[in-house]
Parts: structure tokens; sequence; C-alpha cells
């Protein structure tokens, strides 16, 4: 039995803490979670690290440090969207757990010592905020973020009570940077492009940042009928323009832009829309392609809307600075990558992950592990035991590399 | 005072019988419409004519008609829209009763009898359908459509009881052609051509044509950040794409197409559009060109989807075919617009009036009277009363050429 048959049973098995049975719903602070906890400490007493829990509720299995050196950190998340899969977050605790397994009578000749981080919340699905777990260790965390509450008025500093946890304290857990070597964090890529570059795994380069807009678009209603091509102010019409370009200028660069939801008014099957709201948002590895990308755009919807007798308004609702991950962290997974026979590829995240909350304690880098179809947040999430393999080893001797270097 | 001081005296007195002061708002059947009918019956009286209802609830102003000749109809409605204006529909009324006075001493020498008629409900805002009192005219009224319900749960039937009509006889006041002149309908334009031309008047040439699809565009869904731009089947892109084509390709024809309505699925800033429904509704004066334009752009459509890896299905939910307006009717009314000076224009109607239903019975054509910014179906509604005593001489000369005419 492989490391990654291992991994894959693991992941049969924990993902049975789950409300639903079709696909995997556990969320932050309930008794899935609970039972989910229990399986993760057994993965790492497997892997000889001792098990506590912090008080963000972050479950740490930590080898034995006596004499105090820098620790690697290495995590993901115990959480799933509601009927989402078995593999997104659980997976990159599954993997660091075995990678550790493996290296356990290697680690204490390691120049630092070695901490698997299981965070209990980063979908933020349950409480309209996410990342407490690396927040709290980063020293980001905002207290309002105890008290926002879950659609049952909930607060999260009450869920985490009946959780066993003092969250109050989770404000007094920040790590000194210079007692921590690094965070690794191994995660399904939720997209096609490994599966497209037949690769089981990548090294990513960077996590996106994010821009999101909320664009108003503001014409003239009149009568369908009545109403002259010519002399029309269609607000919708403008807005398709503006979408259109969106996709056609993102394809030409690195951004990646979409515009996910509309709506538009008076919204009559005989009325000209004079009022179009839509959403736009742009993810870039690179912060400076972003804002150009967004200057860019924005100033030729502006154009379109003027030559269409429009107003255009577009408000920043998120904006979120990409994470370089860091170059040496980087390097030795795609080494290790590499000393496994496979071709080495950086590819940028588009995904927000809890590394790129961790990074503002210290480096970090991420592995991406192939799922099939690009899917991810359903019940048909999957990623293949040979895969989760490579994942293990590849992590495992990226380790050992960094061990090495001192 | 001119008749057209008058008109639009008489029109801003009925503008009172209304449930809201911002606006007019007369529904069929309602205090507000009693109130109304007894202004407008004043208005035939004054006129000559003698008035009764029908089954339909339309109220008809004859001139006495002891030999039987056939009668020449002219008419419009009495109903608004919610919050409407003071012109739409009931101005046609106003118009038309005035000619009519103004000619009560030739009419007894004419080869036909006037008959001026005030239908009750054109809008069909109250109930989801409309044009009773010219259907049963025609004879053409579906028996259902007395069974159907207002928000409140009346049905056509009970809300025409309680106003003093016999719902049921009205499937038997169809009207013999052999006895119908012809129908004759002033209305304002509820567009900006008459404006932009600076005309007073134009007679109509045709009453457009009308095609309504709901069109369903399918891609596929995945995550905003980790989906590149070129692996997307994004339903909306692809929509947008047909949109602006839509936009364009009227633009260089004679029809009028819309996209009123549009909504997208999942419909989250950070998803893919993988469903996106919309409204396409066409209009034109001719019938070939509408099913040519139609048959055009679902096949570009269909292209644009294919290249954007999306589906599409394209459903027809209505069609009305267009009506022409009868040459020598209309021929009239150009003549009488000459006569007084001004330049003849024939323009299509893209709304729909009661002159479309009547076009079953007999011979039809309208007139259109300039509204200020082609504004309609709101407060600020408003036609000149300059503009309303053109539109009443224009009639009043079209009725005599058509009497010496035989």
């Amino acid at each position: 039995m492989t490391y990654g048959d291992k991994a894959a049973a693991r992941l049969q098995q924990i993902a049975k803490a789950s409300t639903t049975t079709e696909g995997v719903t556990r969320l932050p602070w309930t008794p899935e979670h609970r039972v989910a906890s229990d399986e993760i400490a057994g993965w790492m007493q497997a892997a000889g690290l001792d098990v506590t829990r912090d008080a963000a509720g972050t479950l740490v299995g930590a080898s034995p440090n006596p004499e105090g050196k820098p620790v690697l950190l290495i995590g993901s998340h115990q959480d799933s969207v509601p009927s989402g899969g078995a593999f997104d977050g659980i997976m990159g605790i599954a993997v660091g757990c075995l990678a550790a397994e493996a290296l356990r009578h290697e680690i204490p000749k390691f120049p630092f010592a070695i901490e698997v981080l299981a965070f209990a919340d980063e979908e933020g699905v349950r409480f309209p905020t996410a990342l407490i777990g690396p927040r709290a260790l980063a020293g980001t965390l905002d207290p309002g973020a105890l008290e926002m509450t879950d659609t049952e008025g909930v607060s999260m500093r009450a869920a985490m009570a009946s959780f066993g946890v003092e969250a109050a304290q989770s404000l007094g857990i920040a790590r000194d940077p210079a007692t921590v070597a690094g965070y690794l964090e191994a995660h399904i890529e939720q997209g096609p492009v490994l599966e497209a570059e037949n690769l089981p795994v990548a090294a990513v380069s960077a996590i996106c940042g994010i821009s999101r807009f909320e664009v108003m678009v503001t014409g003239t209603t009149g009568h369908a009928g009545t109403v002259p091509m010519s002399g029309r102010q269609d607000a919708l019409v403008a807005a398709s323009r503006i979408i259109a370009l969106v996709s056609d200028e993102a394809m030409a660069t690195e951004v990646r832009a979409t515009v996910g939801s509309i709506s538009v008014g008076p919204g009559a099957v005989n009325a000209i829309p004079s009022r179009v709201r839509f959403t736009l948002e742009i993810r870039a590895a690179s912060d400076a392609t972003r804002v150009a990308f967004e200057t860019g755009i924005l100033g030729r919807a502006q154009e379109i809307c003027a030559a269409a007798g429009c107003e255009i308004e577009a408000g920043r609702t998120y904006v979120q600075p990409a994470t370089t991950c860091d170059p040496r962290l980087t390097e030795a997974l795609e080494q290790a990558i590499r000393d496994h026979g496979i071709r080495p590829m950086t590819i940028p995240s588009g995904a927000t992950h809890d590394a790129s909350a961790m990074a503002d304690l210290c480096p970090v880098s991420m592995l991406f592990v192939r799922c099939r179809g690009g899917v991810s947040h359903r019940p048909d999430e999957f990623a293949s035991a040979e895969d989760l393999d490579v994942a293990i080893t590849v992590l495992e001797r990226a380790i050992l590399r960094l061990a090495r270097q001192g």
C-alpha cells in the first residue's frame, strides 16, 4: 500500500464526517468538524506528532522540539463548501501528515521542527469571514470577525466556545516570524491546467491578487416597439459590449476576468433596459498587471458607454493583493518534482488559500495536485491515489532538500 | 378656443378620473373607469351622438343612422397603465369626438354613419389579456379571457358584471363586415420620430408584427480564479456577443430588436456563468422582414455559441403578425395632412393598438400625434393643444374626403 493509497483511504474515510451524503458538507465548529478533528489527530499521532489545538481552533501536530528550533509549517483546511468534495483543503492535511510520517525518523536531525496545521475555516461559508486560523498565527486577525454571526444568528465566538475554543485568546497567539521557517501547502489545483499538461503536480508561483467591482450602466428606457434603434440608449447593449471586451482583452493577457452576475431594469420583454448592474472580478499573479488591466478595461468601458449615450459607474468592492511564493521554497518543490522525473512547471493560483494569509507571517509556497476535469467544490471533485502519492513524495523530498540547505 | 384647446381641457379634466395624483391610473371596470365613461358620454352627446354601451363594455357614440348605412368607426381606449399619462388612448377618443362634433351637420349627408368607440381595456394591465372591446366587435374574442383573474382574484367576468356589463353577451356582438366602412384611430406616437422630423402628425403605414423568444445559453461554470480564459465556456460572454449583434444588425435594417431582460446562473461574483436566459423581441412592419431577421440572428447566435463552446436554445413565446394599414384610409389621412400644409410622412407603429384587433373586422388606419420626448406610459406624457388641433382637423378632413369618395 503506497502512501498515496493510504491518503486516498483516509480521505474516503474522513469524507463521512459530513452532513450530506451527496458530497461533503463540513462547516467549522460543528459535530462533523469534531469527528474530522479526531481523525486528523490520529493521522498526526501516526506521524509521531504531538497534537494540540490552538485558540483559533487550528489542530496542530508538532514534532518534538526541545531545542526550540524554528518551525516549518505544513497545512491546509479541514472545512468544505456545502456539498463539496473530499479533497479541497483536507487533502493538504492528509498529504502533510503522510510526508511527516515518511520523514518521522529524519525530522529530529533537521535544522527545523515540523508542524502540520489543520485550519478550521478557509471557505468562509458559515460566517462572512474566513482564514481565522492563519490570521491568528500571522497576527492579522480582526477582533470584529469573532462577532460575526451565521444564518442562525450564532456568533463565531459562541460557535467556537461550543467547540471548546476560547476565541478571545486567538488574538494573542501570533507567532514570532523568527520562530517560523516557512509554510508549505498542498492543494488540488481546482483548474484544468495540470490535466491539460498531463502533469500530476506543479509548484505554485504566486497566489493571484483580486479586484472586484460593481459596475452600473445607466441608459434610457422606452417602449421596445416605438423607439427606433438609432435613438436608443440601451444600457444592456452597452454592458454586453463591455462584457465581450472584458473576455477578449483578458484572453490576450495573463489576467482572469469574469462577469459573474448581472441584473437589468426595468427588466420587461418590451422595455429598453435603462439600468444594468454587473460584477467584474479581475485576478492576476502580478498586482501591476491586474491594476493595468483594470485601468484599461474601465477606460474602454467608459468609451463604449459614451458612444452608446449611457453613463457608467464602477465601484471597487474588494481588493486583495497578490502573494508571491517564496523563491527558495518554490525552488525546493520544483527540484523535488524534477528529481521525481516529472517536468517541472510553476503555475499561478487563481484561488485564495490559507497560504495567502500565512504569507503575512512567513515565506510560503504551494504544491498543486491535478484534479479530474479541473473540478472542485462539487461531489465529483477527485484526485487519484497515484497523484496523491506523487504529491507526498514531492513534499517529503522538498522538505529534505530544505533541511540540507539548513 | 380651438378644438385643440377644447381637447386639451377635456383631457386635463378626465385625467382626474385616476387612483393616483402622480400620473393617471385608470384600470378597466373600476370607479375611475365609471367617472371617465360619464365624461366621454358627455363628449359624445356634444357631438350629437347617441350613447350606448355594448356587452364588451365599449362606450359607443353613434350618429343617427335610420337608413342603416355602413359605419365608419373612430376609436381608442379609455384605460391607462399605472401612473401613466393623460394622452395614451384617451386622446384618440377626445379627438374622435371633436372631429365628429365639427362634422355633426355634415354627417347625415355622408354615405356612411359615424360611431366613436371608447374601448375599456387596451393596456392589459389588470387582466393578463386585453383588447376585449375590439375583439368582441371582430368576433375574435376568446371566451377563456372572461375567466382570467386580476391580482385580487376577481375574474374579468365578475369585474364586468360589477360594472353593469353582461360579459357572456360580448361573445355575440361581432359586427358584420358588410356594415362597417372602416376604423380610424388617433394615438400619440409614443416614439421620437415626429419630434425629430418636426411634424405634428403622420399617417401610420402598418402596425408592426412581433416575435418574442426566450433564449437559453448554456455553458460550463467554474471558479473564476482557477479556470484559464482559454478554457472557458462562459454563457454570459456568449450571450453578450449575441445581444451586441442583435443591436448592430437591427440598426442596419427596418426591425426593432430588444433584449429586455436577462438572468444568469449561478450568479456569483467568482463563478463563471453557465446559464443565461434572456428575452428577445423583434418587431417589423413587414412579416417577411421580421422572419428573415429572426432566422438570420438565431443562425448567427448559434455560430457565436458554437465558437464559445456553449449550447443555445431559442423558444418562441409569442407571435403577432403585422397589420398593414388600409391604403385608401391611409391615403385619405395623408391627403388631409397635405391639405393642412404639412409634409406628409407615413411611419410604422411599433406598438400594438386597438386598431390591430379591429383589422380582423375591417380596413383600419391610424393617425399618430407628436408627443414630447417620445415619452409615453409616464406622468410627463404630453401632446400640445396645437398638435391636438391639427389632429382633429386632419381627421375631420380625412372623413370628408372618404365621404366624397362614397
